[in-house]
């Protein structure tokens, strides 16, 4: 059946340019969108879902969007590639899995010691992101909108609690990306495990520690069962925005309200997987400390922030330092922005949370 | 020439239903939009516009929104009976304004210690906020949608530092709404001035203090040419929510496609009022402070936080306790959700936000 949908979007999908007629279209196309996340994932891959189903809905049908999971018509990591290629009309994943097109783009998922969600739209939609952003992609033909975000992921499952560095040398750690390389930096042995294989990997002692998400995706995997520590603040994963990437010249042809449209619903799903999160994370905690007795740490060792804190300074002075123009442009733009954004999240915004976490409690 | 605008608008507003037909509606309609905000508020007003203007794109016209600024067509505080009485089909405003239809309004705005913008949405969203708040609207007819977040409001402008509770005993200080109800009950002397004239009060010295929005919109009222003193983390608005209210009736016999569109785009609109907000408030806040030398404090005395949370907790039960069913319900799933979210704000998010304050330096 999969092979069948794939051949009817293919069959149709070229017709594209259809659309363009100044006047409202005659009939339906239909878009094919890949993506990086398994079927069903909580949270991103049911987002990818409801981002081509609010899309479907808004535009009468006249843009039908059709969501191809992980693997259903391309591994997950070959998403763009695919829309690059022509075989998807738009992929949805993350920015910072095609670093290796240009090492800029981590900075529009997210870095180390980097931008919340709420800062990471600030800055995309006033203060040059996008523009940057674009700049990127134009070199492959593309365009990128923001379209979700995790909010600030937990900092990972770990066999035995961290009481300062010595604990993490050697530590062998499944944490992929940039973190990861903050995480090696600091003493790690860090490796970068498919999803499903972390849970047997702990299971069998090969591995000594994973993050992946946060809770609402944790506790289904069942890390509960293999490890006993659970540390909920990432420093490495403050607020990981997912994207969703269309071939720029076949939206530039769309009609104009219809390019609106998607503009529109990728924003609204900025909000709407991160109110999924928000309200989801906080009850699979509970179950995690209720139901399955596992002990939480809202915050790592001092020792081991201010370590990985100047850890990320290397590498984003390294990243900086060590690219092309465009990418010493996203670093500078992306710092910029991060160090006006911060003022008020750590004055105004943190002023507040600790006065109510202080003194205010109400049932 | 708003009276023009105002009689074509009210001409064609009522073919509404002609749009309701199953097919790709044949014309265009118009729909008028008042506001509570004066015309090109910073943030809000401008929020507003962007709204409308973003509805009529993704419709190519077929809805064409147009906006009323207070007093072009009713004054603010007449925003929501002008769609009532049917003057009008939306009104874009905050629902705390109507607390003398429903006391449970404010809930949909932000009460003191409450919700900050992220929690707000989650709410609304996944725990039970829009069902409760569809029920109060319906027994007007009404239905509404988050549009937008100011983020968590400043503190307030001060002539003398403050540095315990015998300093705001008597304090002649504007600030509205339960806020308002909150600096009351710890011992200010509040009043509730229009916007336009804080400034010559606290000039002429029958105010001590005002609080309005935060840096973005104070800046350009000019509060520090008259007070020196600014807090910038309010515990009465954590993050005031808008809204854009609908007349149910006609936004339903809208064809499905529009309906959607309206709903996607107030949530889009949700995140980018809070974009512009946080992109702008720091770099007013810098201006404030490099500029004009104002003395900033991230927030107020502990006795005053102290007292304070301790008179939230006195009002939101009188509120739950002294109103109809309605209210109560709104009150308790309110609450629920609250501690809820809390415990992720403060727990994951908080830990991420204070390492990073403490640890992480990059310029």
């Amino acid at each position: 059946m999969e092979r069948r949908k794939f051949l009817t979007g293919a069959a149709i999908g070229t017709a594209a340019s259809a659309l363009a007629a100044p006047a409202v279209a005659q009939g339906n196309i239909t878009w094919r969108m890949v993506t990086t996340w398994p079927k069903n994932f909580p949270g991103l891959g049911v987002g990818a879902q409801r981002l081509a189903d609010r899309i479907t809905a808004a535009t009468d049908g006249q843009l039908t969007v059709q969501v191809f999971a992980a693997g259903e018509m391309v591994p997950a990591l070959q998403a763009l590639d695919a829309v690059i290629d022509g075989s998807a009309e738009m992929s949805h994943g993350a920015a910072y899995y095609w670093q290796n097109k240009s090492v800029g783009l981590s900075f529009f998922t997210g870095v180390p010691f980097g931008m919340t969600a709420r800062e990471m739209t600030a800055w995309i939609r006033y203060m040059g992101g996008q523009e940057i952003w674009d700049e990127i992609y134009d070199q492959f033909g593309l365009k990128g909108f923001l379209s979700g975000n995790t909010g600030t992921q937990a900092g990972g499952w770990f066999k035995n609690e961290l009481t300062g560095l010595q604990d993490i040398q050697g530590l062998r750690f499944r944490t992929p990306g940039l973190g990861g390389q903050v995480w090696a930096k600091i003493g790690a042995s860090v490796t970068n495990l498919a999803a499903g294989e972390v849970y047997q990997a702990l299971q069998n002692n090969t591995l000594d520690a994973a993050e992946f998400v946060g809770p609402y995706n944790d506790l289904a995997l069942g890390f509960y069962q293999v490890c006993n520590h659970y540390y909920t603040s990432s420093f490495v994963e403050p607020g990981l925005a997912t994207e969703l990437v269309v071939d720029k010249a076949k939206y530039e042809e769309l009609p104009a309200n219809i390019q609106t449209i998607i503009r529109d619903v990728c924003q609204a799903e900025y909000d709407q997987v991160a109110s999924d999160m928000y309200a989801n994370d906080p009850r699979a905690l509970a179950t995690l400390i209720n139901e399955h007795g596992v002990t939480v740490h809202s915050a790592f060792p001092d020792e081991i922030l201010e370590a990985a804190a100047n850890a990320s300074v290397e590498l984003l002075t390294e990243i900086r330092e060590g690219g092309d123009e465009l990418t010493k442009k996203t670093v500078e733009n992306y710092v910029e922005a991060l160090n006006i954004l911060r003022s008020r999240t750590e004055g105004t915004d943190a002023g507040f949370v600790e006065a109510r976490r202080k003194y205010f409690s109400f049932t």
